[in-house]
């Protein structure tokens, strides 16, 4: 059983008040350090079988046509997701 | 200016109504290859300089604290973005 990961962010330009509500309320709980926070979407899409470059290309499509809407998001990954991938990457994960 | 991904999922025993309602509008627009969704949520967090060490170890307790529900919720994922992030991966990506 193969899964794909889909990723999908509001456009730089889209004001995202998830995000600024977080942004908030991280230095009132002692996390000073963050200037910006932007909410998206992740999505575990399960094949039977390995994913290959068809799985990939049926996800993006699928990416662009329902889990995304294109005026407001963009999709910024699609992709295979590593078998130890539930459990977290705290150094040295690519994006 | 640097930025940290943290994705979080729900847990595999939690149900996902969301999730469900996606894979079930999938088959009815054409793609017919998936058989499970799971949606979680994409936080990017931004912060002035390098994503250090420190800054890691600061989203990640952000994550637990703030971000994810813990109860409900796995923090999969935290993690530098990296520079080419914003651009749509069809393969070769590792999670």
């Amino acid at each position: 059983m193969g899964r794909v990961v889909v990723e999908i962010m509001p456009k730089p330009e889209i004001l995202d008040p998830q995000g600024k509500a977080v942004a908030g309320a991280l230095p009132r709980l002692g996390f000073g350090r963050f200037t910006g926070v932007r909410q998206g979407k992740r999505f575990e899409l399960e094949v039977e079988g390995e994913v290959t470059p068809e799985v990939l290309e049926e996800a993006a499509r699928a990416a662009e046509v329902l889990l995304s809407n294109p005026v407001i998001e963009d999709v910024v990954r699609v992709a295979p997701v590593e078998a130890d991938a539930a459990t977290t990457t705290l150094a040295g994960g690519t994006t």
